[in-house]
């Protein structure tokens, strides 16, 4: 089983569950349509990480192949679809994955239509809305995907453990960015519940479980989901910063003008100059700045060693997620596939 | 088992869960207590209402009472404290249940701690957030119920549909205010899927289902449901307007301040002069509007005959309602508290 081909297993998975909801809202109304347009143009971005480890989580743990575990797996794709909505209403993001995001979609639509009141309060709601079909939707979908009770009921706790964490780990996020604290560990503790067990560790649980295994394995399995999904996060701050445009979907330096406390961040805090800090502390989150403040602030990053630091990090966190790899018991198949996403997950893009 | 007692059990079962959730987020870090005091604050009021629907429909279908039905229906009151605060922040409400709204708890947090930035944003945030936390955590409940799963699964497909029904409920009433359509068929058809569905009509669906009902019995539990929802969300918007603060826990004409166009409001617009028809679109939605406003605005709704139409709506509803009542297959102790539910949720309270 390729990359591409789990990739299209999963997408299959997922817009036949979507095609199922489709004649279900149209059937209210047609006034509906665009709430599923909205939900296909976001779906159509998107690298399907959090079900491929899944998919290899259940794989590796002896689980048989089957349109089932890929419908299971695919539900977490709609999680995925909530966060990022809920998400980007929250940042006050305008893109994502290189369209408009849906908050801007909907405002977009009330100021068209030349309704009267505010189009910004109606794209914010209809974005909550959104975000919280998709997220009943993934439920939904993981309950009605084929698999045997004898493989759900293992998956829903940690189902349930792992929405709980991506949610209280995003008001951490939001809590740390107003307190500021700014230090790298507390940086760390949001990374942790927002990404590294969120976007991994519990994925590879959740398949892990489906397919029986007990307490042990799926501790064999956070030693190398835990590090690398720390390592994922901190590249994706990297590339939040220096990334190619084309590549993240977002304007350069995007997570700049949001004012991200991220770790690359608080490194930069941890090491810079006093003017150095004082130009961070100004600019970021400054909605306006432009493309010579984002090389100015690239140049502070770079200038204080956090990009470097960074750096270090993450390939120290993928080497212990490799070496974790190592002792975990797993068909020769999965052993593969989840080191070459360990790679993938990591890789320096910029 | 009286109405005092069901509500007690629920109260039980909903604290208990709640309870059992605490040390998790706690475990994750201290900082997230103020998540769980918002969310005790907003369950320590509410009517209980679609649990005791739920429990009605599972007992008037023969279901054994026992405490794994109470948690099971108890979890609609998460769903429900979901949907109350996501509302709040899309309606931009000051208070729910005579306590400030979770956002505005969440803001209030944010300026007290001095911290910089827009404490607005911040309070909408965690909003949006706690909502998703409740969402995800009735479907948690539900499954936890202790029901068999011969019990739980016909009750699965009646709460997904549940779920989309009233998000998309939620659309089309902002979609309707946003696009003033303001006709009475409009206004109806958003309290079919907002309210009526919602309130009533599942709830009793999922209750039955799960005590194993077939599809022709729970038609006749809709004839019941949809005309009573329908009428209980009528008595809401009158009470919004003529009700009392202490009993509806937001302030005098709090649904003009926001602008709801309600059937109530419709039914004005209808037989309204054009001067009375001027002046509600000229001051409804007017977050500024006293007392003397408020006044003048029921005097509109008295006058144009409006509040004796709404009030004339209810009353066949509900009739339609009791009517149907009769012809359902009941036990008689389910019987006698479906007929007490009807009565409380339309009786006049102004």
């Amino acid at each position: 089983m390729t990359s591409s081909r789990v990739r299209k297993e999963v997408d299959e998975a997922l817009y036949a569950f979507v095609d199922r909801q489709r004649p279900v809202l149209l059937a209210i109304t047609e006034d509906l349509e665009p709430m599923l347009s909205a939900l296909d143009t976001l779906l159509s971005g998107g690298k399907r990480l959090r079900p491929a480890f899944a998919y290899w989580g259940w794989r590796g743990a002896g689980g048989v192949d089957g349109p089932e575990v890929f419908s299971a797996a695919a539900s977490l794709e709609l999680l995925q679809a909530s966060a990022l909505i809920h998400d980007d209403v929250m940042d006050g993001s305008d893109t994502r994955r290189g369209q408009p995001s849906v908050h801007r979609r909907f405002e977009a639509m009330h100021a068209r239509e030349g309704w009267p009141g505010s189009a910004e309060s109606f794209g914010t709601g209809a974005a909550i809305l959104l975000g919280d079909v998709t997220l009943a939707w993934s439920t939904e979908m993981y309950e009605a995907s084929g698999l045997s009770e004898a493989a759900l009921a293992p998956g829903r706790p940690i189902y349930d453990i792992m929405r709980t964490e991506v949610m209280c780990g995003q008001y951490l996020d939001m809590l740390e960015q107003a307190r500021g604290t700014g230090d790298v560990e507390s940086a760390l503790r949001v990374v942790r519940y927002k990404a590294a067990k969120y976007t991994i560790e519990r994925p590879l649980h959740l398949g892990a479980a489906m397919a029986g295994a007990d307490a042990a394995y799926l501790e064999s399995l956070s030693a190398y989901g835990l590090p690398l999904g720390t390592a994922f996060q901190l590249r994706d701050d990297v590339l939040g910063v220096f990334g190619d445009p084309t590549e993240t979907g977002k304007p350069a330096g995007d997570d700049l003008r949001e004012g991200k406390r991220t770790v690359l961040i608080a490194l930069a805090m941890q090491s810079g100059t006093p003017a150095q800090r004082e130009t961070l502390n100004h600019r970021l989150g400054d909605p306006d700045l432009d493309l010579a403040g984002v090389e100015e602030l690239r140049g502070i990053l770079t200038e204080t060693g956090a990009l470097d630091g960074c750096e270090k990090m993450i390939d120290r966190f993928a080497a212990d997620a490799h070496r974790a790899l190592a002792e975990i018991e797993l068909t020769p198949e999965a052993r593969t596939a989840l080191t070459d996403l360990a790679v993938a997950a990591t890789a320096r893009r910029v």
